[in-house]
């Protein structure tokens, strides 16, 4: 179930913040929240999300920002795994 | 309570698996982990030891691996606050 994603659904990422990244056919967008426990809070929600997916983020957090890359690596690239999940952590944050 | 760390529990850290960081006073260490969940496991604990610590880390987290660099901001460089919040996190993972 890792598809290619429509060129109108990563629009979509790129038009609510998300950024490609150089030299990768990844995306990546950083979160900021209010305090230390609002960071992990999203991070917390969006590992269960992954780990049920079965497709996981690359993520760093500094105390109140989150910066998320999302890639498939059997795909080689972008896939609509990542769209997917894109989607959820917008919502979760 | 940010005292500069003695030698001697620096050394500790360092014969633990920690590195100093190039061009910053920082400590870091990669901790590998079986899943994903054991990796965030490990970290959903370090996150609640740092939030009643007040002294965050910064880390990144791919799949399995959380890399974790320690360095007190207020203190410009390590200070004690490192040094416990290190042994706090080798003790859980």
């Amino acid at each position: 179930m890792s598809e290619t994603p429509s060129d109108a659904d990563v629009q979509k990422l790129l038009d609510a913040g998300w950024n490609r990244v150089d030299d990768r056919d990844a995306i990546t967008k950083t979160y900021k929240f209010k305090t230390f426990i609002d960071a992990f809070g999203f991070m917390s929600k969006a590992a269960l999300a992954a780990e049920k997916m079965n497709h996981h983020p690359e993520w760093s957090n500094v105390y109140n920002r989150v910066e998320v890359t999302l890639t498939t690596h059997d795909a080689g690239g972008l896939s609509s795994l990542d769209v997917e999940l894109a989607q959820k952590m917008d919502a979760m944050a």
